[in-house]
């Protein structure tokens, strides 16, 4: 094995802003990125579409989607079309959390890693403005690391994977003024949870909030179109 | 909510031996049971059929089949079609093992139980005849069951998820035993890893084996069409 060689890591890639971003941070960190998306039955394949389009645009080695039919299961306003996805802000977890979802994304993303020998599996949340969802909290990520290091052949092997989330103590606006830093073309990224068939952001849900929230805490333009 | 409502419980469902006598355990237990198959790729759909004719014969209040592409991935010799399934003991983990396939399933199946409020998730694995795989030790129950705590809005408002694991304990002959005395009917029961297209066994694969030796442990008939 070649001792120079670039550390190999595997990210969650959504189509968001901070998927997107915490890209743009591996890439500094010359890592070798192989990105994931994960095609939940989100109720738009837009994201999905941004996702291809931000890899390509980072030259990751390789770009993988996985489906999984959570609809199957329900329970939330992003993958049930029976529950509307609210546009003014709630108390508590909204409606929009899917149940376990970064649990299982985390998972997929893990099997990947263990295939590519990948010693570092990066995922985009962060705590501060993540909208109530208990699974973007640093307590999940260390517990999830824990496992990881007895879930594989890796980890019984001593070789266990990291879960790396460097925007997790940073607000939107941290992480909007740390990709604009690093070159980030936010245009290319998409947040809302219900943009319309050409792509513009509704400019209400809980994504588009924390993300015009984010933008204008900045200081910065925010390149979204809103419809 | 009525005091004297059975607790309700979510079983990961496979269709094979270890999965269904756990079923027929937390029937002994008084649960309301719901039944979650993964359709993970897996070479044969008969294990899926097994699983929904078990679920039925147990008259579970719901059973769901959740579909992910993990062939996307490959790296296993039960979803890559070019991967030979091993028909002789290998040392060390084997190539049926599916990388990060229970991290998965209990990832889904944790959504599930917060979907239903269940505070149980069942999984039919056991640490002492388990094919070497890693995800089906102790260690990593406990560690799930850890992440359980913090992954989800009902760990969050302080009803967490127990991970339930009768079987880990026990040899295949004596899983056996207790399902033979549960009334079982292994006959409906499928743990061939390549079946063929009549659901005889191949009898010669890791699952074929420790089933096969399981039942002459125990000293009773396996029931299982060999072809």
């Amino acid at each position: 094995m070649n001792r120079d060689a670039k550390k190999r890591a595997v990210l969650l890639l959504s189509g968001g802003l901070d998927s997107a971003t915490t890209l743009a941070i591996m890439k500094t960190l010359d890592r070798e990125c192989y990105t994931l998306s994960i095609d939940y039955g989100q109720r738009h394949g837009l994201e999905l579409d941004a996702a291809r389009s931000i890899a390509r645009a980072f030259s990751v080695v390789d770009h993988r989607v996985v489906k999984i039919d959570f609809g199957q299961l329900g329970g939330s306003a992003l993958t049930d079309s029976e529950i509307p996805v609210p546009t003014a802000p709630t108390n508590g977890i909204p409606t929009t959390y899917v149940p376990a979802r970064n649990t299982v994304m985390l998972a997929i993303g893990l099997g990947w890693c263990e295939i590519l020998k990948a010693p570092e599996l990066y995922i985009g949340v962060n705590a501060v403005d993540y909208s109530g969802y208990p699974d973007c909290r640093p307590a999940f990520i260390e517990r999830f690391e824990k496992l990881a290091a007895v879930a594989t052949r890796a980890g019984i092997e001593g070789q266990g994977v990291s879960i790396c989330a460097p925007l997790i103590g940073m607000s939107k606006s941290e992480i909007i003024e740390k990709g604009l830093e690093l070159g980030m073309d936010y245009g290319q990224t998409l947040s809302c949870y219900q943009p319309d068939k050409n792509a513009y952001a509704c400019g209400l849900c809980d994504a588009c909030r924390l993300r015009r929230d984010g933008f204008a805490a900045a200081g910065v333009k925010d390149p979204t179109n809103y419809g």
